[in-house]
């Protein structure tokens, strides 16, 4: 099954966004009268069925519309991301599928890695919450320097996944239901600058097992600890 | 950090495998009386000094021995594996990282991959042991057909991860602290009669959430959720 991403909806008519136009037009050969699957990207999915197509267009009406099983809370993950893009890349496609709302990209003193491409990282998410016939495109954030993540108000709890001599579990520090901010630190570890801040600005520390992670295997075990706690 | 398999130990002494042996004196550069970490496999730690090195050959004296952090559970997975190999050695990484002590390989009527080179994935395995500084080789076993799964005499706990009506989530299904097995479906899902024989032969149905996952994910998310309840 495939599912296409529409760039508005408007009494009862969907556009497609160009690409997914192009996409179901030249590749897999659409023709007006055809059903297609469409999703908003924010946890809607429609049945509709093609008034006119062509190679960068493509315009349906919606016969029928049903919500995404709601997952009862917010996840936002934020860390550094690895020397070797692909195993951020890996973290975004792998935590879509287990579910999660918000991505930020945090640049630590030890980061090796300084920049990212934010483009190709939304791409990959676009691709991923295709795959997984999910409805709701999790927002990928610009890289932003540690000490702005200190600055900003998150609501909900802050859990910064360190292997630490505290020895709490992430899974008994959280009730359900929840906004969770999950920050995961970088390849060389934070810095003691940049764990002083954690503490003072009332970051909880949390272990996520008693093994080594990497810092993307991390980021996808607190994905998962978090999902977990809602059964 | 770097850790070294070794092949064997008597009476104090340690030999390398060979191919170890090879990494170590010719990339590393060790040489007689350098120090160096070895795991047995079995959950063991020793530090040593080199007494002799060549390039496939190196034996040295254990000044010290320590156990690895018991996990205090034994988790088999069984997976059919993906038709596009790269995803089933990730997994096989992945979930040496988090913690698993065997996987097998599991031949199903819908497999759309009929083999794997066993060597090759115990060669992946050893990799994620050394990079995650565990000192337990987990065992992989060759492709073994579901017919003869089911004919197996498993201890403990036999559970198959599957989207059916069954609602039950594993971490519901499954005491802390024992023996478990959990079975993984192909991508193109278990046959009726394979489903018929999974209920025949007791093996209980879980899910382990409410998304469709790919079956690569499904593996690593029921071994973190395993090794979850664990804390």
């Amino acid at each position: 099954m495939n599912v296409f991403v529409c760039s508005e909806i408007n009494a009862g008519q969907a556009k497609l966004m160009p690409e997914e136009a192009f996409h179901c037009f030249k590749v897999l050969r659409k023709k007006e009268g055809d059903e297609i699957i469409l999703i908003d990207g924010t946890g809607n999915f429609y049945r509709s069925v093609i008034r006119s197509i062509s190679k960068n267009k493509c315009e349906s009406e919606i016969i029928e519309q049903w919500k995404e099983v709601e997952k009862g809370y917010y996840l936002h993950v934020l860390m550094a991301p690895t020397k070797n893009i692909s195993r951020f890349e890996w973290f975004i496609e792998k935590s879509i599928e287990i579910g999660i709302d918000e991505i930020t990209p945090v640049l630590c003193k030890h980061s090796e890695r300084k920049n990212i491409k934010l483009e190709r990282l939304q791409k990959i998410a676009l691709g991923a919450v295709k795959q997984s016939l999910a409805a709701s495109i999790p927002r990928i954030n610009p890289m932003t320097p540690f000490d702005e993540v200190m600055k900003q108000e998150l609501q909900g709890y802050k859990i910064c996944a360190h292997l630490s001599q505290e020895k709490k579990h992430l899974k008994h520090l959280i009730p359900a239901r929840s906004h969770y901010h999950v920050l995961i630190g970088p390849e060389g570890d934070f810095s003691e600058n940049e764990l002083r801040l954690l503490n003072n600005n009332d970051w909880q520390m949390a272990v996520l097992g008693n093994k080594r992670l990497r810092t993307e295997t991390a980021g996808l075990v607190a994905t998962q600890i978090i999902n977990g706690i809602h059964f």
